[in-house]
């Protein structure tokens, strides 16, 4: 049995060894630059240690997880256009270090690269990966509407946006499993029940995302602690105090929610004081716990030996442990 | 056997009634609209005509016919961005009527969504159509990126050029016409000789194009006369009167290729004048000839009955007799 780290060498190595360069070079550059400058790569690491679980050789897996990992850059190069970000880890975004037209072309020939990797396999398991990789695909196209739709929108409820977060960040993490499964030919029910399991995984890791941004450490959170406060950005914290917190709480932080402070620090503590006082906070952890431990949860229902289980359950758990 | 107009009438009824609105609207709506405004269809018509040649009925072809005309709407969205066309079709473009971002997303939506439509076939049918499209719709984004190079380039080569128009708007039509001749299940040899008749065919229209741009009667080509001499756009005509006129009438030619003059219609007589003399106009006319011969050639081979030939035959001269 391979450890979490066996699979991420598996995949470091891989992607270091990919190479995508060729005529025109316009086009295939920026996709060899964003493959290159990496990221944690946790989609494809979690389509090989699936497939392994079921008993198949890493190797096989290995398009599969490569088309899925394809597939998040080419969201980040049109998220990145869109959200009109001038870096990406660290480096400059495509459509910064070349232009627009770039960022649009050269992501549309990943989205079909994407799919030439399922080629690999014969047509069963071909139909059945670009079966669910094209309803995934969309899924995440009407997650990144729906985010822009809520921007505007002052009266989105709890599930729209636990569907908005579900579909735009958690299908890929449910879909890169899954397709380890179909890889290694899994029964059609565990295949689903990892999809379950990292489905609903994705959606605890982006809720946490959301109490992090707010109550994280600046030391260990990757990104700049109050990041969403600043932007106004209507996280799980903000929609739980708007229905919470008492009518004149709810118009102060409406408020606050409407402006763009130069110097936002003040803004930030207030608007963290609300979302203490009015539990918040606290109702955000629960549902964290509650689909972290709903995703726990399917593991148990899957019909392979407990230690492989214990890989599956280990990566939750390091997945959710960053100082909540 | 059918006719064209018959084709054409069973497409334009498939699309009339072709509906793919959902939520959340602002993502589906764009696309609904896109497909509205109609074009000619001539892509898919060509798809189901191939289908019927081969004694396939043609309900059985419309969702591969569907594909391919939801890819090519796809493309259009993106490069009318890449372009800033304010219309297409006499209709406002995607971006327009939106804004930038709906276009860039609506595309990629549109693009999984082509996929989608092969999912109404079987693994191995499935298949052979997705890597089909696949590798065309790479061609084509390589196309897109060969004529964004060249409109820098000073040194274009006719090869060069021919192979950008090949991959540019050519590959979609014999990518149509296999589509027609995979879902009939046609043998293999069959397949690749309908591809290669679209192919050649697309070859010579597009060359067409470039001819009538100039040479055109205004009262039937579709599109302004002079167009492209106006936007300096290098096409074949461009190309070979380079080739082959003397030094002093090169060096006019690319002067005039330098300006953008507020009247144009000066501009457009000298350059008509510089192919004329150079010759360029009878050679680009002899290259249409060529492979408008060499796609009628690949005719012959097919192992199909003469009559059902007769169609594609015919559907090759109509669309070749466009007033050259």
């Amino acid at each position: 049995m391979q450890t979490i780290t066996d699979y991420q060498n598996s995949i470091a190595e891989h992607f270091n060894s990919l190479d995508v360069q060729k005529e025109p070079a316009n086009l295939y550059s920026p996709i060899q630059y964003i493959l290159n400058i990496g990221g944690k790569r946790i989609r494809p690491m979690l389509t090989v240690m699936v497939a392994d679980i079921f008993n198949c050789a890493i190797e096989k897996a290995l398009p599969a997880a490569t088309a899925v990992e394809v597939f998040h850059n080419f969201s980040l190069i049109h998220d990145d256009i869109m959200d009109e970000a001038p870096l990406r880890r660290g480096h400059q975004t495509v459509h910064e270090k070349w232009d627009l037209n770039t960022g649009i072309l050269s992501g549309d020939a990943m989205l079909i690269l994407a799919y030439q990797f399922f080629e690999n396999y014969e047509p069963k398991i071909f139909r059945q990966l670009a079966k669910l990789f094209s309803k995934t695909a969309l899924e995440v196209c009407e997650g990144q509407q729906y985010d822009v739709d809520f921007e505007i929108r002052e009266d989105v409820t709890v599930p729209e946006y636990l569907k908005m977060i579900e579909y735009k960040t958690a299908v890929l993490v449910g879909a890169a499993m899954k397709m380890g499964a179909i890889v290694a030919e899994a029964n059609e029910e565990d295949a689903n029940l990892v999809y379950d399991f990292g489905l609903n995984l994705g959606i605890a890791f982006q809720l946490q995302d959301d109490y992090l941004d707010a109550f994280g450490d600046p030391e260990t959170f990757g990104k700049q602690v109050g990041g969403d406060i600043i932007e106004n950005k209507k996280t799980y914290l903000y929609l739980m105090a708007m229905q919470n917190a008492e009518e004149d709480i709810q118009r102060q932080l409406q408020y606050l929610f409407s402006l763009k402070p130069n110097d936002s620090s003040e803004k930030v503590e207030l608007v963290k004081n609300i979302f203490r006082n009015s539990r918040a906070d606290e109702m955000t952890k629960l549902a964290i716990r509650e689909y972290t431990d709903k995703a726990m949860k399917t593991l148990e229902a899957i019909q392979v030996a407990e230690d492989k289980k214990k890989v599956l359950r280990a990566f939750g758990e390091n997945l959710m442990n960053r100082n909540v």
